[in-house]
């Protein structure tokens, strides 16, 4: 079980990887810009996380590996990527599943560096949503975060289940593993089904008639 | 009036994330969606301060207060914001309160952590236009920093009579309300009258009849 | 010859503040704004780079002369970029020059740092590069980075060969200079030659017509 969780990271890093790699693809980027979007996609919300938690210098400063996962991950998707039916929808989904594992990740990361619970919630959306942010803004794409579906709320539900699990004792690869599971659900239901929470619609105004 | 003070931090991060949440609801999204631009907005200048200067953990990640605040002030414009008669003058005013009050909150903390005067300036300047480039990224927006009016100039202003009038010992308080009313005096009247300093124009080239 | 490295850093930031400031003359912008502009352009580079490595406070905290000069290009640029007979072209060549240095100062700094050689390739690669991407983002411009001819490999190859010849004893001034210049080669060839690592190109999918 600890064994896995020595993945989860690894495993969070490539498919944001992907997802930047893909987004690489429908930029046609040159094979270096496939690597550079995959590296700044994986890394990103992890660096993020660790500005935010003063854990300097980051992370991936010291992990040549998860480099080279981030390479390898870029240049496959390059080679690879015109077998994949939809690019557009393989990036949803590569992104959803590093959605709901940096959601997890980032709030653990928080608790460990002793935030309050609340804190930690935030803290595991915030990772979860910016290396998808930083991916879009980069390829000058409208962020994710900005579409209909459900997004930023699963990456939330998913840290706050872990946080709950966690505190109220039911172990901690169980709590992160539930966590991540019901962030990936949401999600995922919410890219199939086309799930969202009620929007705001601007209603008649009291005392105006073009109620910008 | 120590205790006034101790409302300029609470004051900004509310009047900022106002002003995210309402172009949230410019972009029609959901209500987490809301409080996460809330959120973002109202803590991105403080973030980039803290970042900036090395104080990590940011500032927030012990504030759960601060974080209620935002989400109150996001779910508040979600249920009312169509009672506004413009949406994006009341951004546009409540983002020019959230930049007098952080030219000189970023100035100040500046100062305490040692910066010279100049430095103290320029991050006065950044952390008050920072909070709104962050919200108007998120959200695919033309930065209002690149709109035609005085923008970060009256945040420049205020940084630096703040710490003018700081240097000068004219008083912690009365420096800070002075700079404040300084910056938010001089956005204001940007905004009403369409103010603006002399902007860049191409002139005839010397060699070159067309001067791109 | 150490006196010349002295001045690596200034010129790095004058440059990258020039085509900033061109930027900002494009974008039509007040003086203020091509000051921002400029300090935020010629200071992001090496900024990123100390919030990576954890290098806090930032260096322009203590360093008003660096200011100064990014003030002196920001105005000097308002007043002169009418005389230029292409901004885009000017900003390109600047961004180039900058790119280059940034490049090994980047490396060389993750390398006194500590960090591994492979880490500091990426971090050269990732500091040359982010300056004219939050310049590009800030003004609502599509970064250079996405632009067809070669760019962050210019950067990656500026900065592998300067890490490859430290490392083999080549003495560090050396490195530096040769480093550099293979990376500002590879860029200005790309812009004046056009020259392009292959991109990505959809190619017939195997089960599917259309080939999003």
């Amino acid at each position: 079980m600890e064994n896995l969780l020595r993945w989860i990271d690894p495993l969070a890093i490539a498919v944001f990887a992907a997802s930047g790699a893909l987004e690489a693809s429908r930029k046609r980027l040159d094979a270096v810009g496939f690597i550079l979007i995959a590296v700044v996609t994986g890394f990103g919300g992890g660096t993020v996380r660790d500005l935010l938690l003063g854990r300097m210098p980051v992370f991936w400063l010291k992990a040549p590996d998860l480099l080279a996962v981030c390479a390898v991950v870029g240049i496959f998707v390059f080679f690879f990527a015109h077998r994949v039916e939809s690019r557009f929808k393989a990036l949803l989904w590569a992104d959803a599943v590093g959605l709901a594992l940096y959601a997890v990740i980032g709030a653990e990361t928080a608790l460990i560096t002793g935030a309050d619970p609340w804190a930690a919630v935030l803290l595991g959306t915030v990772t979860a949503t910016f290396g998808g942010i930083l991916r879009d803004i980069l390829c000058n794409e409208l962020p994710l975060i900005l579409r209909k579906e459900i997004y930023a709320t699963a990456a939330a539900a998913g840290a706050a289940a872990f946080v709950m699990l966690d505190k109220m004792g039911a172990g901690h690869v169980l709590a992160l593993i539930s966590g991540a599971i019901i962030a990936f659900t949401i999600r995922g239901l919410a890219i199939r089904q086309g799930w969202s929470l009620p929007q705001y619609r601007p209603r008649p105004a009291l005392h105006y008639p073009d109620n910008r």
